[in-house]
């Protein structure tokens, strides 16, 4: 969570400020106050909460902590947005977020204008330590905007009408994706990780670091996720029948939760059909396979007689392509996972679907916590937890890098979250 | 769910279909988009749901069943908006109604206006058994205006702002009410209940029949409800604390619910505060009690070495009162209980709030649920519930009788339901 | 709970105390220390449980209270073995009954002799009133010796080797029963319940008070239970499959609980069997169904054109029959429910099956609880529950009388429960 | 789970199933038949239950697959005692294991004698291969012995009599632990696991292989665990209280458990007691804490400004200790934990508790499970739990070595579990 921006360049953040926060607001366009309001389950968080609570961020952090005589907008408003710092005191509970119809999804969007003119006007004054706040609160609102999309999809999921929240071209046809081909990685000492601070103009959270050494197999990586088509011959080989492909704690979910397919899969005449954001359509046998959870990435990977990489794996390969690549998140519009483009190397390491690694989420040797409320970013979740890497087409390009550790519980499965198997040599 | 109403007087019958659907568009006016489409609990459904499923009752019972050529507004609809009629085939969850932000608010405007332009053409033509059909229609309307806004407020309490739906003048400061005085009632063989059909102009659920028999002990009535204040006293001599005032049930509900006071009720600056549609103010003492549990109407009367009165013995003395008096609504705006008029006999035994009974509600000797999907209507509830008698602050006026039989388990409170006490002479 | 025993024969008591105290030792005599520790579930105990609980009713009541000098047996017992006297303190959890394996089932055997030979000396000269604790405490094991077999048969079903507790000579084949014959009841005023203290010699709970008039309507009652071939017929006709037959909430307990059939029947080899406490056999036609609950019992009568009886029409027409006849337990060994007898009135009323009636389990005008912790007995659960009349063949003789009212929650199913149906006429 | 036994002594297998085998029994002499039948939750199996599972093991994998016209004691019984091999076939629901009251004890004793006899006889004629097996289920028995000693204690700690499995003589008075001293690990790179074939003589289950580099930091191991004074010195500076010690997960679980001390500490008079195996007895201050949860282990060290060791460090550190030493399991009686010895190494490093790791329970690299039934052994259960290293007071001598992986989920804590600190350098 540390970070170093050259000072002789203070528009850099400006702009990033201003870009992240109009993207928020204009992924937000197309949803109804009631869209916008509804919690579709536990793990989810309404639109206009996500709206609110990255605003609140920088109303506290920045402009009621850093900025004299700044008054709260309202005093009221921070029990209800504050997601789970403990050090801000006591919060509004998290499975009660969808039952706030007020304020409405216009009186949270005047509060971000609110508070967007005064980080405008603060922003040029304020001092490296608080500007390093401000950037934070840029890459954790691009966070909440991934968020944002895949809650929003796993409500519509739930409306028997199937709405779409935007209006997609269909892709032409793709041809069949070519075998998987293997890509050797590299083996012994490598390095992973970021120290801190980072390089002017670049950005980590605090559970990215320190770079250490870590040692490495001789192993390969496929040059692509698992495709749709792929996942297809997984089911009709009675993938998610048979225990031997499973974690103990996958067959107890599959078995108690009566999973059968990918989350947003629907059995439509006979087919499959996927819903996505641009509403329910036949499944795209060439697109990687989204919406899976660690238990099934791992079943998969069983089955195929293959593995999940290790992050460092991942990162260690990762490190050479460019992590601003790929089919992520340019602006609100339709997303969906695309077919790999042609080529010999490693493709969609960025963008598509985030890849699942065998790996659990704990600290880095040397990893400290930063300090203050903050600090309650990533470490106090480093148990039970497996570590994602890449980015998906939901994520705001820029946000994304070799170092980033995405994490979510084994059996969740609502983000675009698919699988790029590994194997060793 | 019988009746029979003039034929020579078709404009009665229009006349209340129009002031009906008025009145509950009136009622969610004040609403958004996102007040409307929130469930606050799996008891209570949205308001948008009510607004749709009294439309859809009338499309469906009606329109579509006698109206030729009629064709559905939206035929995805109906399995959204279906609530229990088994016959009426597959429908959506009950406890997923508040995933349901599409259609908007005002999509089910527009349908209501459709539908209520189809019945203006077919009503003048319609023969009597559907005329029955429509009538019955907005009785049922009617309930659901009471539920909405229950439902709302249910909603509302669970927001940290405490929003008000309407603003009210404060009642001026009630004197404290007299103390009960008994009311003998009828004893020996009473008749209580309907014969089906009805008299011309009247209107009855199909639970309210046959009439029947019923043998009265000597019995007396409370003149009028329990109010807050002696509520208090209840609460303030350990009330919720004292097992033996509890039946078993009640008391493991008290304690696994950590019940302590009446749904609403809440400790604000050491003093009790009552949240209402029309926001959270001090308690009124002089006011009846509301939103209480069948339990702890029956703790309370046990405590008061009274009991609750059997719905014969309630409908017996209710015969002889007018129960289009009292405080019933008459038009959209801020509804709450208020204090006893001064006076000698029976008062507020309608409007103000519902009274919990001793009885189950179980079906009269002879009973015969009506024929059809409509059948549902009312039998197939009688099993572990508990009758309400009257009428309160928010029944629609019109729609209270004194053979009315409203019912609900006996832990729920989010109705205006209170309790007025018996006791044995 | 009063009664009058004649004080010129004091050894009726005495012989009963003994008869009583002896009988639960015999039910439990196949028992291993196991079997007696373990508890199926929530709403049963261990067979050991019964054995103390009982004992602990006669040395709290009788002996602590009443009997100077006496010691408790073990101090730390009462804790252990009081059910839910609220005004006897603290108790152990409900659900943790099974978790007792020590004190075990020899020294629980051991106190009962300590408190049997304690109370064969005290008894001679204890006053009156406390005769009638002991009074009371015989017919409350006489209760649990009822329960403790159908726990002892709610645990050997879950155990996939069926063990049987007793072996059983097999029933003969019954003839196939004779279609019901339908026996019109009284009608008009009747009296039913009992007055208190009741006659010398007599017994009854404090439920079961006052005497008081009823009014009947014109009705029949079947001259006999429903047979298992009948509920076959019903299971064949999809009974358990089509909503229209069910109570809602006895639907909403089919569909979530999967229920298809009676408690203990298995499929086996693609016919039914019938679990019972001499192991799995085929089920026997003739014999009444057994162990289903209020909301089967409902369905089957809606589907049979029928109703359950009330309990005032059940009483009434009892009151002519020997309550000391039928089928009930004159000793430890194997029990099951039998074919009924030839004949042409109303048979089978006493021993069997208990029948479900179609009344709530409510207090009868006037009904007031003793005095004490015994009034917790039956006065406190008198809310969701249904009344069940007669006896079954679990049932000890001479415990069961015309105005016995049985009381369980509307899906309970472990009783010998059955149902005789009635119908207007 | 491979090993190699000198074929040239033969003996020493069969003396080592002689033994485990002679153990179990031994260790269950002091349980009545319900004691060992009674399951005290899900987490855990009753004693006899251990009993049969082991027994069914050499049955199964031995005797069945391996021996020619074996015949299956009883042909039912494997049904009810397969744990969790999905090879095997479906079994009784673990959750039910308590309600197995038949077989009782004395016939799985009957049965053990049977097995023991029939592997007797046919040990020396057995192939490498299958002398593997008999191998593995001693070490899989051992694990069971462990388990039925705390499964025991988790069910007696449920009895409010607070019953004693054994008499114990009491420790006398230990000292004041002397402070935490720290002695600094190899960094680098240092080997840890196993290579399989293990040598002769030696054992390893198939999760310990294969032995691979991994990388170290500088840092250093405490000399001995944590004791109960350290711990509470963390109660009395409110431990259990403060967010910010704890992992978010923990935290939640903290809160909704209402976990306050380790689990079975008692406030017993104002001071803190401890129930073990023999009984209730103050806590003893110099003694390792035992029964934490991995949450709690990790909150006390992030209060302690300390962490937890990875199992790298442990393993490397305790390569150079005896396995066979320390305070573990020798005959069947009372055990505790015990204070550290005077001395200026790493003590306790084995024996006593378990310690809690901060690492996830994954495959080492290249990790294969055993093929076949016993491949189900460890590798499924790679997600969601932490590693323990170590042994405890409860593992019986012989079964301990330096490359052990036992795991438990983070917030279980019925096992012998406590907690060494470590910290970087």
């Amino acid at each position: 969570m540390a970070t170093r921006l050259d000072t002789a360049f203070p528009d850099a953040l400006h702009a990033l400020f201003r870009r992240v926060r109009g993207l928020s607001e204009a992924l937000a366009a197309p949803l109804s106050d009631a869209d916008a309001s509804v919690q579709s389950m536990e793990d989810a968080s309404p639109a206009k909460w996500h709206l609110a609570h990255t605003t609140w961020f920088f109303e506290t952090f920045v402009l009621r902590d850093h900025v004299a005589n700044y008054r709260l907008y309202d005093e009221r408003w921070p029990f209800l947005f504050n997601s789970y710092y403990e050090a801000e005191g006591p919060r509004h509970a998290r499975p009660m977020r969808g039952m706030l119809t007020r304020p409405s999804l216009d009186e949270i969007r005047a509060w971000r204008a609110h508070v967007d003119a005064a980080v405008d006007v603060a922003l040029p004054g304020l001092p490296d330590a608080v500007r390093t706040l401000v950037e934070l609160g840029c890459h954790h609102e691009q966070q909440h905007q991934e968020l944002l999309q895949t809650d929003i999809l796993s409500l519509f999921a739930l409306n028997p009408l199937a709405p779409a929240m935007w209006r997609a071209e269909r892709d032409p046809p793709a041809p069949p994706p070519a075998p998987i081909r293997w890509i050797e990685g590299a083996h012994g000492i490598v390095e992973i990780g970021r120290n801190m601070p980072v390089r002017e103009g670049e950005f980590a959270f605090d559970c990215e670091a320190p770079r250490h050494p870590a040692l490495l197999r001789r192993h390969a990586l496929a040059d692509r996720p698992v495709t749709n088509s792929e996942w297809r011959a997984f089911i009709d080989d009675g993938g998610y029948e048979r225990a031997e492909h499973w974690l103990s704690d996958g067959w107890a979910w599959v078995r108690r939760e009566g999973i059968e397919a990918p989350l947003h899969w629907r059995r439509v005449d006979g087919d499959w059909a996927d819903f996505a954001l641009d509403g329910l359509h036949p499944v795209r046998p060439a697109a990687p396979v989204s919406h899976i959870s660690f238990y099934e990435a791992d079943a998969f990977a069983r089955w195929a007689g293959a593995r999940l990489p290790t992050e460092a794996e991942w990162e260690s390969a990762a490190a050479a392509v460019d992590s601003a690549s790929g089919n992520q998140l340019d602006q609100a519009g339709p997303v969906r996972p695309r077919a790999a483009a042609a080529g010999t190397g490693l493709r969609q390491m960025f963008g598509d679907v985030w890849q699942w690694t065998g790996s659990a989420y704990l600290p880095y040797p040397g990893f400290r916590a930063a300090a203050g409320a903050v600090g309650e970013y990533n470490g106090k979740f480093m148990s039970g937890q497996c570590v994602l890497r890449g980015a998906s087409c939901a994520t705001p390009r820029g946000h994304s890098r070799a170092s980033y550790r995405n994490f979510f519980y084994p059996h969740q499965r609502w983000q675009f979250a698919g699988v790029r198997l590994a194997k060793d040599l």
